[in-house]
């Protein structure tokens, strides 16, 4: 049944994958593919209700777990009803996160054990992989320097703190070391470098 | 740390639980336990809201799946921040249904496998599960007459449909066969009459 092909983009705040997912978008349509692009959590209307459950209200709102189940539930809806049909219409599908960003951020942020999320992860999408993942790695400080973050160890999740987004970007880089879909990509580059590096990745992997 | 007990209710619309869930927490009051009444999904503020997520919206609005991983988010907060927390305070838990409504809504109505169901459930309550629970039992037709419900089959999810409740009754019963701690109640009697047998339960169970 699927024929398209499945990209997802990792990399923390400021690591520019919006920017990077229009241009790859851009690359593959002119060379005629369908091409849908996406984000995490949301992409669909029910998805994006859970996004909006999931960044509101106050600080501790929800708990580790209870954060992870609501990605996965947004995550559930979002394969089933948007990502899976547009494979298997032949689209390729650009996604801004997917299931790395719940094993970096509630694993490795929040502490929940990785075989537990790999488990979620399966009964939520019944398996679904991505072909390719571009982890667009970048130094904390520089990513949020270029967000236009500054450091608030005060917000909700804490997720402003220096050492929760290093936490992250470790685990990050571990899950690239060991897995050989994950493409290390120095988002530290110039947007044009970043790009090129980026379809180079593509061109060898998914013949597009 | 736990010295409560917790004890769930199941069954269908119009097996009685609300009614015979205040009359047990009387019960037990008068004997001197403290007893901490709740009700899912729901049960606390985060998980109300996911049960607002889950009850609204047009037909079809979440799949079966995602309905699985809504209702476990929902549950992994209102076991972290209400039920486990009154279990090692001494208390009695009661709530109005628990996983085994998820087993027999989400798998015998909507046709999730058992085994990712459980899985889902160890994964968000870290596995607690209820020393006790009371499956009161009642013809489909029946309980949905005395909750003064007419059968629907264009409702959101179908849960109108009678073979729907047929299937839920089939799971809720399948389990009591397997799994000694839940205690089947006949629910067609009377009030008194099943409160007489609830009592009875627990006390051969849980010395209370």
């Amino acid at each position: 049944m699927r024929c398209g092909r499945f990209i997802s983009f990792e990399g923390g705040e400021g690591s520019g994958k919006t920017t990077q997912i229009a241009r790859l978008a851009e690359t593959l349509r002119a060379r005629g593919h369908d091409v849908v692009t996406t984000r995490e959590p949301g992409g669909t209307d029910g998805a994006e209700a859970i996004r909006k459950l999931l960044l509101e209200g106050d600080a501790g709102r929800w708990t580790g777990r209870t954060e992870a189940l609501l990605m996965n539930a947004a995550r559930a809806e979002h394969v089933e009803r948007l990502i899976r049909p547009a494979l298997e219409a032949g689209a390729w599908v650009l996604t801004d996160r997917y299931a790395h960003s719940t094993l970096a951020y509630q694993g490795g942020g929040r502490g929940l054990e990785s075989d537990e999320l790999i488990a979620l992860h399966f009964i939520a999408t019944a398996g679904l992989w991505p072909d390719l993942t571009l982890l667009l790695d970048i130094e904390p400080e520089e990513g949020l320097a270029r967000a236009g973050k500054r450091l608030d160890p005060n917000t909700r999740f804490d997720e402003e703190t220096i050492e929760f987004h290093e936490e992250v970007r470790d685990v990050f880089r571990d899950i690239a070391d060991v897995d050989e879909r994950v493409a290390l990509i120095n988002a530290a580059a110039d947007p044009d470098g970043v790009a090129g590096a980026i379809l180079a990745e593509v061109e060898a992997r998914l013949n597009p």
